[in-house]
């Protein structure tokens, strides 16, 4: 399989935008992301500040957004990606399945909100897993705590429950929690993931401790230098020029994953601006 | 009369965008422009790539977001600017009828399209003017060449034409002209401005040369080095950081006058980043 020109990682307002001017300008690509775009985006009320959609609640801005993709024939690959790695001449797109190639990659994640917990960095890989899909086999018939950030993680849990011997879901984040009978939904918000070597269970607001074989934190988004290892970052968020290029030649952000301020609009724009530097790199490299 | 919060110069996307962001956020707001938001806007026959509107005609997204400002109570005062100057504490903002004062300033005015022409860095000031209302006096009487570049300029010819003795129109890019019978059209394109000590003459494409007294050079946008003294420029446009500052603390610019790509969706994104940009500056004032 030939790499494909750009890959987008999110289907935030940024990530919407980078594909439609990339496909506009006749590039070939692949958006990764969700059909409910983004879950931010779908609970905001009411958005009064993008010009041209006076008004308009996020749902309807998504609602649009979606048929915009649609008619422009972009399809969404509902993966989630789980890394990129810069190669020598393209990118490698890791998800849970398969490795997709790019020629270059627009990261639109979003950002992480908040830290990561106590013990999280110190236990992942050992205990701690961003990817049930990934790591959910090396919990059969053991106990799994599921940190759960929004509708998605509901469905992760469920896959769970059917390699695991008890799920135990805390949500971390308020959200409609959909869950079959093999997750136990505990309202309790993780505060520490505990253990000595490996992670052995989690410490909760309440100040009660669960044992558990395995800690899955499924954020809708990964932090910038977890995801893209080289990445070059300003505190939270990956480090841009105004042309949106990364430190990485043909890595490209944009949105709220780039900094401040959270808007729907800039993350547009600066989808935009992200896209038309990757055609202009991808037109240097003939 | 109070400096106003915010004055926005320009109703490009960007304008526009940074206009409804400093309104929403509580600011008073000077929005200095045109009903017809921008020219180039109304021209554009189908606009592709701007999420939340598939395929919607430029005259359309300019109704759109016309209908917005109004919802939001948010005026245009249609006056040219010819400067804005930076005082202590406070911006000046210069139009022919009237002084305005403004706590921050937001240039959106776009990007000159072209070099000056020749002759008219040398005769600016001395038979070379770029304001009907402000220099029209000068030439009672007088032979005038009016360089029109959109529609307005066909107002400011017929303006001109109840001073002057005479006027020629030269339309220097395609628009529908609309003049009144005191004015001359030439379906020609001025290509220099001629002249010993002041401008005496104007030379076109076809040789020809005309002797005029005065030249009016009706561009919609003025060079902002021209238009702000001191900005700090990186080529033909205004240079900015991310946050869209420029040299000038106070001072923001967003859409095409701060470089490519010219694009309506990443104008309007830059708009609501200076919004937020002053709003933090006023706040950090106080």
């Amino acid at each position: 399989m030939n790499p494909v020109d750009i890959a987008v990682i999110g289907t935030g307002p940024g990530g919407v935008s980078a594909a439609i001017t990339g496909k506009i300008r006749g590039k070939s690509i692949l958006l990764f992301g969700s059909r409910r775009l983004s879950e931010k985006m779908q609970k905001a009320q009411k958005i009064l500040n993008y010009p041209g959609l006076p008004a308009v609640s996020g749902s309807e801005m998504a609602e649009t957004m979606l048929r915009q993709l649609d008619q422009l024939e972009i399809p969404i690959l509902e993966k989630q990606v789980s890394a990129v790695y810069a190669m020598q001449g393209f990118f490698a797109i890791q998800t849970a399945e398969e490795l997709y190639e790019a020629k270059t990659v627009i990261l639109a994640a979003g950002v992480v909100t908040g830290k990561p917990l106590p013990g999280e960095d110190r236990f992942l890989g050992r205990g701690v897993s961003y990817c049930a899909t990934c790591d959910g086999m090396f919990y059969r018939g053991k106990t799994v705590a599921v940190l759960g950030y929004s509708r998605h993680s509901c469905q992760e849990a469920d896959f769970l429950a059917g390699i695991c011997g008890k799920v135990l879901y805390f949500p971390q984040l308020p959200h409609d929690i959909a869950v079959g009978p093999g997750v136990s939904v505990l309202s309790e918000k993780v505060t520490a993931i505990v253990g000595e070597d490996t992670a052995s269970g989690v410490r909760t607001g309440q100040g009660t401790q669960y044992d558990v074989d395995g800690v899955f934190v499924l954020r809708d988004a990964v932090a910038p230098d977890k995801l893209v290892p080289g990445i070059r970052m300003e505190g939270n968020h990956v480090s841009v020029d105004l042309q949106m290029r990364t430190n990485l030649p043909g890595l490209f952000a944009c949105g709220d994953i780039t900094g401040t301020p959270y808007q729907y609009i800039k993350a547009a724009g600066q989808g935009n601006v992200a896209a038309l530097s990757a055609v202009s790199f991808l037109a240097a490299q003939k």
